[in-house]
């Protein structure tokens, strides 16, 4: 069993910023006289109370030198913890939702996956809407000081191959994830007001444009309006989205290198390489069926396929169009490009482009020693070669990730759930997208319909989706609890 | 551009057997007076006489020591070869088959895979319901010898895991290949005539003992009837087709090891032992499924589940009941078991066992590493250590077959296919299960009324499946022509 004591130091200090980020929607609550704000006022304290108590029962003085099994059981661990805090404002607000429901919709907030299981978010409190975008919001953060300083140094999944050098980082994981968080806090923030003052000049109000900043930025979903994006109607602000959709699913350490001179570094990677190609290629696929097949004018059809596209690969999951009309094949490609994720390092979910690059680099290796046994033929990512121990793990972080989208599919159909919700339902949840596929959980449904027990599962596959599933699997071997 | 006189000289010899097995569907085709028997003597002339042809034109002295380039050219071609002349009895009878039709079929015999575009089995002439069965037969003992003799050496998708090291077997590739045919052989025809009794026993009439005892060893799937299995409502037809399809799914050499004395050498194989038990497990759900939610009784339930559940995890295809009319669950599990096959070296396709061994050790090791990353925990297959290459080869095999998977799906749904037929036709045609889910193509369902181009793109599926991927797929890297 490892020292726990600087494992619930840390949620502690979590649950205090949490606690802190609940005074946003209890002041909007307030201000239009709902009385949701008590609600706020009551769950921040006890929010407050616990994360204080944590850090004052747990002072030690090992912080900086946790051991990989303590930032296993601290990751896990703190993600479950912030869905279970922010889940009291959802449970105990006037909309009625079960225990299912709200870890549900505080589950999708912080793993900025964006399924939600409230209807009528158009008529909801400012309060509740508030707090699902800063959900998101502080989720995609978090999501990427993860990938950029824990995940890597933990090697899961292949991290190790994006680990961001730079001699400035600390060795230690908490430092180093302080450092990462405060240098890219400020990026995360100038593009998530930026993206805001342009929602709110295309026509949003403030209060529409800063929650959908917020989503936006963390490539999340949530919406104030059930409609999503159809309910604007507004070719400039889908635009913007995707623009900032796309912002969202790059690595953000190429903008810290950016913003110190090193404008070419976006362009020279290869995964934001790959990423353009997947986008563009699909986007232009999906134009010409629904300009060929569904006699949709071009203009409109760039529009839909480009937001859809970017929508569903990033994982955000805003819709602007019910693309399950659109045919069997639009729907068949937008199904496996749910899984491809982004970029590492950025706030999207999914397998992750880096994966698919090294991949291929895999495979073209395998087919030249399939030709050749005895020549010799490195696979390399970024123009290093791909040590045999990485590729090993990112293709088995692929295969777990195909293994957990069975499971997760048989077991929602076992629970009543149809074909097409259970296929769907597992793989976006898995990889953090959000809406499925059909008239259940599609485009223009919502996750309210479904049973207790399908929630329940699916919060459990957005976080160890989240969390890129060894992370919490781990957990489950016992020889991690063993000496 | 390798020599390709020792290619086309073993693809002669191939299409002189091919050739002589032409006869028995032209005599049962006479001994009823139905003119086809005409069409079967036009082909099999035709096809003697490319097969001497090649043979005469290439006689080479180089047979013994052909490179890995020349045997990957060798396979492909050979299957293709081997359709091709296959299909044209299946052209010209008057069953009205177009081409696409006529390589569907004939490709779906000789892949051993059982789907099947013609429709009214019960009243077509008794020589092309044996040739289909002849094809599966060849197809199953060519699968064997591919397996054994072939694959391991090129190391397609890990194979050379499971060599078997005998020191009585050549290391040259075709004396090794006509070595493990004759082995093989007999027992292969031992158990079909096993097979063929038991069924005749059982109350089929010999004609259909012999057409399905030959697509149950060769786990097939063609059957003399629309109806399949169904149409015999025979618990003991059924039982025994259990027996023989499992037969015909284990490693062939472990009969033969059996054979020689070495009767615990099948109980002992890791394949064997997961193989058993992911059916029996899967058997047991599904039953309990069908007892629960559908209100079966035991034993029929128990009869149905088990016969479903062996005939799609081993490929064969056979139904003997409408299983998708069970519901989600045995639905959704049984699509994913579609592609986990059987044993290497049996007559089975999908993925198959020993690439989910390997990969449950891969994924042991890989925990063990992120728990303990200066432990060494070395992966085993059999009881021998997995090599790193083997290891990536074996997951850039599950990785391209998802791959493939997730092409084919798409590429069907935009020839219009709905969701579920693309979806399951993409992945029984990829593992060679045969039928599909849905009204289409589902147990009650047929290929016919697919478009000429779904058949075309499922009978390339049923190719690549039925060749490890990889076999095919070097074929278009520019590397492999050149130097």
């Amino acid at each position: 069993m490892p020292d726990l004591r600087p494992i619930l130091l840390v949620i502690g200090i979590l649950l205090i910023i949490l606690a802190v980020f609940m005074a946003p929607p209890m002041i909007a609550d307030m201000a239009v006289g709902h009385p949701d704000w008590q609600v706020f006022l009551a769950a921040g304290s006890v929010t407050l109370f616990a994360g204080v108590s944590l850090v004052l029962m747990n002072r030690t003085p090992a912080l900086g030198e946790l051991t990989g099994r303590q930032t296993f059981l601290l990751t896990t661990l703190a993600w479950i913890a912030l869905a279970g805090f922010a889940a009291m404002p959802l449970l105990f607000s006037d909309l009625g939702l079960g225990p299912a429901d709200a870890l549900f919709e505080a589950m999708s907030g912080i793993t900025a996956t964006g399924a939600t299981v409230i209807v009528g978010l158009d008529h909801a409190p400012p309060g509740i809407l508030l707090w699902r975008a800063i959900l998101q919001w502080l989720g995609g953060i978090g999501i990427i000081v993860m990938g950029l300083a824990i995940l890597p140094i933990l090697r899961v999944g292949g991290m190790q191959l994006v680990r961001a050098e730079s001699s400035d980082l600390s060795e230690k994981i908490l430092p180093r994830a302080a450092q990462v968080a405060s240098a890219i806090g400020v990026i995360y923030l100038v593009f998530t007001l930026l993206c805001a003052a342009l929602y709110w000049w295309a026509g949003m109000t403030p209060f529409e444009a800063a929650a959908h900043a917020m989503g936006t930025i963390a490539t999340g979903g949530f919406s104030t309006a059930d409609a999503s994006f159809a309910a604007f109607q507004s070719p400039m602000i889908e635009w913007i989205a995707v623009v900032f959709m796309i912002i969202g699913a790059l690595p953000f350490v190429l903008y810290i290198q950016a913003s110190n001179g090193q404008i070419t570094a976006l362009v020279r990677d290869e995964q934001v390489q790959w990423f353009f190609g997947i986008v563009t290629l699909a986007c232009l696929t999906i134009t010409l069926w629904l300009v060929h097949t569904d006699d949709m004018p071009v203009v409109l059809a760039v529009r839909h396929a480009t937001f859809t596209t970017v929508s569903l690969i990033t994982g955000t999951g805003y819709t602007s169009e019910d693309y399950g009309l659109w045919g069997p094949f639009p729907v068949a490609l937008l199904f496996f490009l749910m899984c491809v994720g982004g970029c590492t390092g950025s706030t999207t979910g999914g397998i992750k482009i880096f994966r698919f690059t090294v991949l291929n680099a895999i495979a073209r290796a395998q087919i030249a020693r399939l030709i050749r046994p005895h020549g010799v033929v490195v696979p390399t990512f970024n123009g290093r070669p791909v040590p045999e121990s990485a590729a090993i793990a990112v293709m088995a972080f692929i295969f777990m990730f195909a293994l957990s989208f069975s499971l997760f599919a048989i077991a929602l159909s076992a629970l009543g759930l149809d074909y097409l919700t259970a296929m769907s339902g597992a793989l976006s949840a898995l990889a953090n997208v959000g809406p499925g596929h059909g008239p259940m959980i599609g485009p223009t449904g919502n996750f309210a319909s479904l049973p207790d027990g399908a929630k329940w599962l699916l919060s459990f596959a957005m976080l160890i989706g989240r969390l890129e599933l060894f992370t919490v699997l781990v957990l489950f071997a016992p020889s991690f609890w063993r000496g």
